[in-house]
């Protein structure tokens, strides 16, 4: 459909348009014009049309967007449309929230399996999913066609276990350890740093107290 | 120390030049040039110093940076030099997920407080910290010092109590609900928007496919 290269700022913001798309859809809007987006999602509705034209342009000048099919559009681009057989490596409390996270199921995300190493968890189960043994991922990926690995581990171990999964034939990790993982090239990788994201708050918290502090003088 | 504006996309890395460092200094590296820092980061040398240099330049030719210096200024910028208060509202797996994640700890972030509305968890406690009844937290924001409320709540009550929080006094809101929050300008937040996280992978992953699908053509 679309051969140019998308810049990643562009593929940032597409989740984004998904969502606000599919909370459209929840509520019956048939079609929106990218001002009404834009005041929405609180960008510029310039913004909006240069980033949606990337993909080809599903929006018609003086009709607006048809919000059924641009959601369908950006799910294709964003890989949902097909079924992502998930597992998650590491069954704490962080991985035990995103098993009972039901809303990724809804996007074609499927969790399949639940390991951990420690044996006193290793058999209960999360939203009907059986927590296995660490040591039968490899058999569990050989046997059963796996997309992504969720790694919801200490950040010790995470390096060895991602290196492993790759080599087992794992594409895409999701790695919530906080350390920046060394995979081959055809792994993807995609990280979500929580004490970075604090900081960032921390930082725009003491930035805003300091512009207060400088409008009061 | 420095005035000008400092880009979102060099506040952005900056919690990473601190994991960084930190990690520098726990094996006892005095100092590093920009070209080793780069190696490590997979940066180049002068986005490094472009960055650095944003805040006054803290490497001296041919010596490199000096590791604890540049991590406490780091710091300072971030906000980490004094304690950061938090409560934690919505106690299911992932408020405990953050609650049993000492890293922040470390960063000088306090968890003082965990709330839920549901009241078989309440009075039960996480790493030694109570879960209060979502009721007393108007009364607990009035006697406490609170810098930040992490939100791990449903999307669907996550507006509502954003805003009663903010109207509270808070400053500073985490939040981890699929939603975007309308909050008065002096209130700063900062998302953490897992299911738009799972998506760019799933989008890396298609594009991937698809680009080696192109390779064997």
């Amino acid at each position: 459909m679309y051969e140019k290269e998308i810049s990643t700022a562009v593929i940032r913001r597409l989740p984004r348009y998904y969502r606000y798309l599919g909370e459209l859809l929840a509520h019956d809007v048939v079609r929106i014009s990218s001002k009404e987006l834009s005041e929405r999602m609180g960008v510029t509705a310039s913004q909006i049309r240069q980033d949606l034209n990337n993909f080809g342009g599903f929006g018609q000048q003086g009709y607006g967007y048809n919000v059924e099919y641009l959601y369908n559009e950006i799910g294709k681009i964003l890989g949902l449309d097909k079924k992502n057989r998930i597992i998650i490596v590491g069954a704490g409390n962080l991985g035990q929230a995103i098993a009972n996270y039901g809303d990724f199921e809804r996007r074609g995300f499927e969790i399949i399996g639940i390991f951990d190493v420690n044996p006193s968890i290793v058999g209960t189960s999360v939203r009907g999913i059986t927590i296995r043994s660490a040591e039968t991922l490899e058999e569990f990926i050989k046997v059963h066609e796996v997309e992504i690995a969720v790694l919801t581990l200490p950040k010790e171990k995470a390096p060895q276990v991602a290196a492993d999964l790759a080599k087992w034939g794992i594409r895409g990790i999701w790695n919530f350890a906080p350390t920046d993982l060394h995979l081959p090239p055809h792994v993807m990788q995609e990280n979500v740093h929580l004490a970075e994201s604090l900081m960032r708050l921390s930082y725009k918290l003491k930035a805003s107290e300091k512009n207060e502090k400088k409008r009061k003088l």
